[in-house]
């Protein structure tokens, strides 16, 4: 079989100009930016407001191995399937980010023959969303050092400066840094660093935005610190939010490209469910909804992760109502969560513990689970079936294997048709905590009921801005989790179904421009660091200048 | 009169398709980016290689007050006025930087009736190359890091290591820093800094590379620090180069916009012209030489800067021929130079001095000068009418008014016409300096026939540094001068024509990507601060969602 690279480059991609106008877009609501890639302006929601929402299908899966499950293998999948059922399908995805792609995990346009393309331009700087939420989050922290140097009118004190520079790289080394020295010339010396620009709040903030007005004023409401009496100081203080406002102009149009097969795919904002919220874009759901008749919107991760961002923060914020989730399940992952992920049967069965209780968390927010077993080629027709029949009887709705690597969307066609069941079916959506709980009523609620935990412990510093968040108004703001993705739990290192533990966190952010408030559990890192050998090591251009090593 | 930001987003704007086509630049040779801008194949050149090239006419300045002559408004209205004249002229600018647009000095598009256009997106993202050069920049970067932390294999001295990261914002915070602190999870600390994309070595590179491979290669022989046993450390050696290059594919294609009247104009690579060589793309100038009759270039700042690096590195590199240069002048320069920028005619006719040397300079090179007086609105006819008469005394082949800024290609027309007779005459084009000079002796013929120093004085890192470069094979390589470009000589307080000095330089850089060695002259910063009162102040949307306070 060929490599995901070399399936896309030989694909023969449709004018988005015809997918757009299939999917019902006017042509003067598509922007081109070349051939097969187009930004889609926002009014067109206004255009149809009287038309239907689509049904909601959000897709997921158990934890994952750090390889990855092919979560967005299967969106394509089931974005393909329903398309081959004659449906009206729209899929939703969340932007690469240039540091897994040149670090280890490699890009996010699904695999095999199904992937959304053009491949290379999705996981390299695509529309430039990404390079200019990094331009905005910097200006603002270039004139927050200015306004320090050039006299400090508004007060600031430089050590409760919590906005932090971004970059769209892993780049351990910028984690932690001292700037301005070498005098006066340089301004005045402080201890800072950079995140990665997907978990930064302005890659969060774009992402819920309703339009351009909100994001301007989401961005005036940045929090980069206080003044020496200890009150918030913003980003309109600064007088920054025109400019970043104008940096993210064309950042806040969703992107739309094309599956292998020809349905429309929005791909906007959103990758790192761990450290940031995971989810592709408020706006691209929307228009998604206005256009099709199943939405297929992928969040980072498992259920514990984005899904559970996807609920109770996006859903919130946006007012929209899902239908029924798509669970992905490996019998690779079962075996690791079974404790070899070199063994057999049994550790399937014993890995299954992790399936039930994703299977109970989508439950749990009253939806429907159809759980997609996606087949690798080392998986025997005996552990495929198994994963499937235990996946029934720990309560899925249904669970079909997809074979839409190989196969693409007919290798989805059982799997959409269950999609298809499990939306038609009436359903009870909830979410996890009510907006107005007190902080740390929320932040249990989430382990509780979602990680199985026993309990939560905010550490001092926590606690204390918890205290001072509700005073402040901020109370009623849902919560964004930044935990580890490799457990239910916030330890790594506890695979499976852990009972029994209480998570720990250990720090509070106020993202008062995203209107959420983040908890950070253990030594979570906001910037990821490339390993020895790290996948550029392998991209190129070859003699007739195509790109080679891209996966 | 309207602002330019209102005259630009009030023109009706041709598709650039028919822009493209209408310069001869087939379907398949455009990559659309919206409506109005697009990148074109380099296979064009081939197609068309044999036809003759153009004419090439640079246009540079006298030295500029710090607020700028309105060189681009002339480039824009010159080719508006070949136009208007019945001729093909295609134009070939610099891309903006976000530092100047959000800083002080404002955007990059011309301005009034003699702009290009999409006036907004040039300033902002527009293609997303500057983007992309960075994110090439930083990858490298970060693989040097990951590199020393990583067992640090190929022995690199960490404190050898010259490569510094950058970003497209003036940022002066990041000038001097130390990365890399809070422990061995974060690598080794390190004092580095930031320079502003604009004067990386990688924007450099991709103005002068030929084409992808030639972009391959120079990227492999970037040097980026030393082994302890002071052997050049490449980054082909930390096999960065092929991801290098695959995020500069895009970015290696000159970008096409039009003019307000409708002429193909280039926008490619280049601004800076004090720290970097100052000059659009090779690739532009070689594209747009096979379209048009006519090719108006800019080169930024004075002659002494951005034209000297023209000749000197781009066209000796590219194998290219000028045919005659335009001089643009403008009263209040010339006032600023007689020193009194309010003063009268007496100020005028001292500080001509100033635009005599640089016809002078232009002379030396071969070509003829043409100067452009460029109107102001506070300008009378008797202060317009002398500089232009002193003009043609000290030398220039012809000079003329341009009223362009109001009238667009119409107020350029007597320009227009004497730089059509400028072009037909013959001329003797040469460099300042043989390329297989000793290289303190091709710095001294720059600061002897260019500037009008008596010497130059190689500080001892300097000399050390020139003398191990020609033991490296790198004498051979054209100089790049970082000097101040607000005087011809070293010194920003010395206005108007001084003589008698001697430039110091106190370091030089290997370049070996780019292919030349960069003088540093002075205390040359290489990333710029924002002032109190920077333009990001003024920058926002309006209720409508349109920019306001972009200049």
């Amino acid at each position: 079989m060929l490599s995901s690279l070399e399936i896309a480059q030989a694909a023969t991609l449709r004018p988005i100009t015809d997918i757009a106008a299939d999917a019902g877009i006017e042509p003067d609501e598509l922007e081109q930016y070349g051939r097969f890639k187009g930004k889609v302006d926002l009014s067109l929601i206004d255009r149809l407001s009287s038309r239907p929402d689509a049904k909601l299908i959000n897709v997921t899966a158990i934890t994952p191995t750090p390889a990855g499950e092919g979560k967005t293998t299967t969106s394509v999948s089931l974005t393909q399937g329903l398309g081959a059922l004659g449906h009206k399908p729209v899929l939703a995805l969340r932007e690469a980010s240039l540091g897994p792609v040149f670090g280890v995990k490699g890009g996010a346009a699904g695999g095999g023959y199904a992937q959304v393309v053009p491949m290379e331009d999705l996981n390299l700087h695509f529309t430039g969303d990404l390079h200019a939420i990094t331009a905005a989050n910097n200006l603002l922290s270039a004139m927050i050092d200015a306004h320090l140097l050039h006299g400090n009118k508004l007060g600031i004190d430089p050590i409760t400066i919590s906005w932090r520079r971004c970059m769209d790289m892993n780049d351990r080394s910028l984690r932690d840094i001292v700037t301005g020295l070498g005098g006066k010339v340089n301004g005045y010396p402080r201890q800072t660093g950079f995140d990665i620009t997907a978990g930064s709040e302005i890659m969060a903030l774009v992402a819920v935005a309703r339009d351009l007005a909100d994001l301007r004023k989401r961005l005036g409401a940045i929090t980069v610190g206080q003044t020496y009496e200890g009150e918030p100081v913003t980003a309109e203080q600064l007088q920054a939010a025109g400019s970043m406002t104008v940096l993210l102009k064309e950042a806040i149009k969703p992107n739309l490209v094309q599956t292998l097969e020809g349905q429309p795919a929005f791909i906007h904002c959103g990758p790192f469910a761990n450290i940031a919220h995971g989810n592709n874009s408020l706006v691209a759901d929307r228009v998604a909804l206005k256009l099709g008749d199943y939405v297929i919107t992928e969040s980072g991760f498992a259920s514990d992760m984005g899904m559970e961002k996807f609920f109770d923060i996006t859903c919130r914020v946006g007012d929209l109502r899902p239908s029924a989730v798509v669970l992905v399940a490996t019998v690779k992952a079962l075996k690791h969560h079974g404790g070899n992920i070199d063994g057999g049967m049994a550790e399937i069965e014993a890995g299954a513990a992790n399936m039930a209780r994703h299977i109970g968390i989508i439950n749990g927010f009253g939806l429907q689970a159809v759980v997609g077993v996606n087949k690798f080629p080392t998986d025997t027709p005996e552990e495929l079936e198994l994963v499937r029949r235990l996946a029934v009887e720990h309560g899925a709705y249904a669970a079909e294997v997809n074979t839409a690597f190989e196969h693409g969307g007919e290798g989805a066609i059982a799997l959409s048709e269950a999609v298809v069941a499990a939306a038609d079916e009436p359903n009870g959506f909830t979410f996890a905590y009510p907006a107005d709980a007190p902080i740390e009523e929320k932040i249990r609620s989430i382990v509780q009921k979602v990680y199985g935990g026993d309990d939560v412990q905010l550490l001092p510093a926590a606690k204390e801005k918890a205290a001072a968040f509700e005073k402040a108004g901020l109370g009623e703001l849902p919560i964004c989790m930044a935990k580890t993705h490799l457990s239910l739990s916030h330890d790594p290192t506890l695979k499976n179904a852990p009972t029994g533990f209480t998570v720990t966190v250990r720090d509070l952010r106020p993202y008062t421009g995203a209107g959420w408030i983040v908890a950070l559990c253990g030594d979570m890192q906001t910037m990821p660091g490339l390993g020895a050998k790290p996948a550029a090591f392998a991209i190129d251009v070859d003699e007739h200048g195509n790109t080679v090593g891209l996966f």
